[in-house]
């Protein structure tokens, strides 16, 4: 097993004398344990690599695969003791975002089985489910889907077409597609492996409408078929992800038992009458969402981990390969001596680093929440506002890495023997699925609007017109991290390197950002309507609400450095965060020049700023993407070979 | 054939009354006859898509596709009457440009066999090898390759490591691989289907060495095996145009006839007396090369019309579906009535445009000096550096473009059914491939510094920094329009959508930008040694040539816009040049306010404008993507169906 757990070592003679051991410690966090379980897990090796199989082939090893997981007992970890699990939350979510390193396919297929289909149950459902689905569920007995997405409506979910019709006669539901648009689709699991749906659906009973609950609805028989009533059709290919079989289903009446509703939320008694624990419909709709929270976490973390190790390929390749002749008329110059290499790759680094610890503190949020005894509606919803955020703000990073990646290797980097077009493939879809990024960006930015005071039910833009037109909007800041980060942060005359001057940069470009499209949302609501006045301002929302991620992002960085003990660690981690930071400052002076936040000269310093930690980075690039602490057999690329 | 030039119509009502033939007709500017006898172009098709077949079964679909290419007579026609054709350059490289539309593979494996083997010979070759091999290549009667780039040197090309020796006792040459790095690698047509290779060499002879040349060198028998002393190897699976059978060569002492040798530039006579009509080895290597300036055109050309089919898609797609309830509580609102989808889709639209009008003259340009009977060596050199510019800003808008088309598209952007998978990962390596975007900006900022004075081999940053140092950079603007267009401009009291003051804000910027890095090029090599100095500017020197090809694109399309006779497609056209240009400053408004070339009230004007635009040109996307004349049968995807 030591071989599994070997981690890359960095180029000979990296001048910082920092141990990228100590860099993986800092960035495994108040995960580690998880973590490290996570990096022993080490899978069949085929001869055939995956992009030389085809789709049924590809599914087939990945459905193995996932027994294998299965088999180490990681998945299990995060569910309650009921279904067999030790009730860690994070330490559960984690091991599944560490499957984003090794192999997307599988992780996206993990996803699906344990986060949301068994989640789901965990989440929706009551003792019963419980006790007949949960464990088989996560004891891999039992595959399911997770049957929200229609045809019509993907980002809506509340306009959802699907019906689940109560009949008191027979005490059953009748699950149905009413139109062609109520078709679910791109439902993972469903075109192969599924046997079980939780499905989405409008839920009708004799007393009215009560808004979109999930059911249980068997969509195979024991011999593989489909279902009756249940027509199964397959998404085919696909960008990447091959190895997932997502399919569309279709439901022509199909009567399921009045136990198949997961009914902590809203409960039919056998004679149709309906009652829920919560009142509002809308809120009762946001609740159940609110709990399938762990999926968007998982999926940005997955994400941030596919950049990396398209990072961890490119960097030494970039500390390999040379191109045109050198100042010494000897060796030829190494690409990532090149400066225009390496504003290609570092900034994209060392934001690497800070979307890491930001991740590490959504995950210890998310699980004191998910463990707590009671909730603080409001803390419940600022989690999901940075979730939301924050898996936006990762897997466009993630986007935008794994392309420079691709480009910074050339040729090499086309090839699929490397990596990077798997890599790229796999992922191009995490910007879209588990909420698209603009519409999470839209959730953000409400939330900062009404400081997480209104329902979510109120995201629509007539209400957020209506909130900015009747409330004073005063955006607070209100810091992510303990006070003292602040307090121990190093000030003083260092120019653009002064911590406080870039935190305080970024929190009054939020404040303003955020004041701004409130009192844009008020006058355009007067003079041209509410979907005008939301719409002319969409943009600026969507800057509020980036602006909100990149300054919760920096905190998480900061009280990084703040735990960090090892003087030399903590030094190399200070130029990283510079980096990270000063970029973002750098990518975003446009507004800050016309805002009169930042002086033409100063604007001018941070870009030198840049160049230098460039400079100075590139000779730690090598332990820098060691330090993620990828285990060798993991990297899968000819080109990063060890 | 009627149904094969059925062009798109918009959606109905489009209030600007424009007929998107009359689009077409001016987007096909002086090349429209080639353009639609490239539209009559509708090879066989069939019922397994190629997204489903694995790469044999591809790439002899590709290869039978050629066939039916080449039976058209269209990629002989611009090839001079020895071989077959009509000398009509400029026609014979739009009717490849156009296949990206349609098939980014046999695009690139047309342009391997007629831009690159074919065209190698034809410009490098003389009389015999004309007459020997040019009309059989031309025919596809012999398909071949272009056998440049090693595993060790893409970029430098002049470092090659192959060699060519020559023997006179034997009148032969001796080709051979001295090295692992030596090996030819990403070489189209070498792993299935090439029988020659144009192979590209370190020439040998008894007085010496005489730098890279090119020679004809057999690498399959007539039954398809590799020739002898020819080690072919396959690049496996990629990316993308995995219909296109890439490569690699190693050659063990391959003896090949004195005549192999294209001696064009270069003559080696039986008793291996060496002689060429260009005594500098560098400028004869960058001589050889100039004259394959066709295939990074092409390749600029073909990229520009993949971006626009994704634009179709989107488009279309975006005047479809809808989500989320609408303001009068009936429809629900379609997705390009966001403004923030609109400002995904409708720059990049706009960009189109413009490159498209920048493509179509640069074609103009080469046609003529290549069809001129004596070419003036600086027009031949700033000809290569708009190839070069052009061909980066080109290919990276691609990748952007269909990034932003995929995800506009959501979960059914990732669906291969909806090509948008396809064309991102076909277009991937057009950044790469036909010269590194990086690489041939840096191209186009050294003729930038030197006024194309300099010859190609000063290219290196030790002559950049020493031309920088020993002479005075003036950086003249040197309009590539006639005169004529720009006394016609409007002007005055228009704010931002005054069109002297966009072209003088992007001409000043182009100025400061070249002059500032020759001073700064100047100082750092007096401090910092020239590598330094280079390094140091090396990313304001790329900015200076983007800025350059943005002056010039907006050139082209200001020309355009002057040429066209119809007051409402003129009166569109200028709204969507303004979109393209203040899209440009809004992206570099970060410089114009540092350098007080803009007030910070003028910027945030710019973005308003852009605003403005955006929803007022939404109402003409459809009109607009139609107009890209894309025949309806070439458009294949789900969502975009008519």
């Amino acid at each position: 097993m030591s071989e599994v757990i070997d981690v890359p070592t960095p180029t000979a003679g990296a001048p910082d004398e920092v141990d990228p051991a100590t860099l993986t410690e800092v960035l495994d966090g108040a995960w580690g344990q998880a973590r490290r379980w996570a990096r022993t897990f080490e899978p069949q090796r085929f001869d055939t690599r995956s992009y030389e199989l085809d789709t049924e082939a590809h599914r087939a090893r990945v459905t193995a695969r996932l027994a294998e997981f299965a088999a180490t007992g990681m998945p299990q970890s995060g569910f309650p003791a009921i279904a067999g699990g030790a009730g860690d939350v994070g330490g559960g979510m984690v091991v599944i975002e560490m499957l984003g390193y090794r192999d997307l396919s599988l992780m996206v297929k993990a996803g699906v089985q344990w986060g949301l289909f068994a989640g789901a149950i965990a989440a929706l459902g009551t003792e019963r489910h419980h006790r007949e689905h949960l464990r088989r569920a996560v004891e891999l007995d039992l595959m399911g889907c997770f049957a929200m997405t229609e045809a019509g409506h993907g980002s809506d979910v509340q306009s959802l077409e699907t019906t689940a019709t109560y009949d008191p006669q027979s005490q059953t539901f009748d699950i149905h597609s009413p139109t062609p648009s109520a078709r679910k689709t791109y439902i993972g699991n469903a075109a192969r492996d599924g046997q079980l749906a939780v499905v989405f659906a409008q839920l009708r009973t004799p007393d009215g409408d009560h808004g979109v609950h999930a059911l249980l609805v068997p969509i195979r028989t024991a011999d593989g078929r489909p279902a009756p009533g249940v027509t199964i059709a397959d998404c085919g290919r696909k960008a990447g992800l091959n190895g997932v079989d997502n399919g569309q289903l279709v439901f022509d009446h199909v009567t399921v038992p009045r136990e198949a509703l997961l009914d902590r939320y809203g409960h039919v008694a056998p004679d149709g009458t309906y009652s829920s624990p919560i009142e509002s419909k809308g809120r009762r709709f946001f609740t159940m969402l609110g709990t399938l929270v762990r999926g968007r976490v998982t999926i940005g973390g997955a994400a941030q981990n596919a950049a990396k190790h398209a990072l961890v390929i490119a960097v030494r390749h970039g500390l390999r390969r040379r191109q045109f002749p050198g100042p010494d008329g000897g060796e030829e110059v190494l690409l990532l001596d090149y400066r225009a290499h390496q504003r290609r790759l570092l900034p994209a680094l060392a934001t690497s680093y800070a979307l890491s610890f930001a991740q590490d503190q959504l995950v210890t949020t998310l699980h004191e929440l998910m463990t707590a005894d009671e909730v603080d509606p409001r803390a419940q919803r600022e989690l999901e506002s940075r979730a939301a955020g924050l898996k936006a703000v990762s897997t466009w990073h993630t986007t935008a890495t794994v392309q420079a990646c691709r480009e910074a290797c050339g040729g090499a980097g086309y090839m699929a023997e490397n990596s990077l077009p798997l890599l790229k493939a796999d992922t191009d879809v995490f910007t879209t699925f588990e909420g698209d990024n603009t519409v999470l960006l839209q959730l953000v930015g409400k939330g900062l609007l009404t400081d997480y005071s209104a329902q979510f039910e109120d995201l629509d833009w007539r209400q957020m017109a209506r909130f900015a037109a009747d409330n004073a909007v005063n955006a607070a800041i209100e810091r992510t991290v303990p006070r003292g980060v602040f307090t121990r942060l190093r000030r003083g005359d260092e120019g653009v390197h002064n911590r406080v001057w870039q935190l305080t940069l970024l929190e009054d470009r939020e404040k303003h950002l955020v004041e701004t499209v409130a009192a844009r949302l008020r006058r355009g609501r007067a003079s041209r309507g509410s979907f005008a006045a939301f719409n002319d301002v969409q943009p600026h929302l969507l800057d509020a609400a980036r602006a909100h991620v990149d300054r919760i992002v920096l905190e998480a960085f900061l009280a990084a450095i703040d735990g960090c003990e090892r003087p030399e660690v903590r030094r190399l981690l200070e130029k990283v965060c510079d980096l990270h930071v000063l970029s973002q400052i750098e990518r975003d002076r446009g507004w800050y020049l016309e805002h009169n936040r930042i002086s033409p000269g100063r604007s001018k310093e941070v870009t030198r700023a840049v160049d230098e930690l460039c400079e100075e980075l590139r000779r730690s690039a090598g332990t820098l993407v060691a330090g993620f602490g990828i285990p060798e057999t993991w990297i899968d690329a000819e080109i990063a070979r060890a």
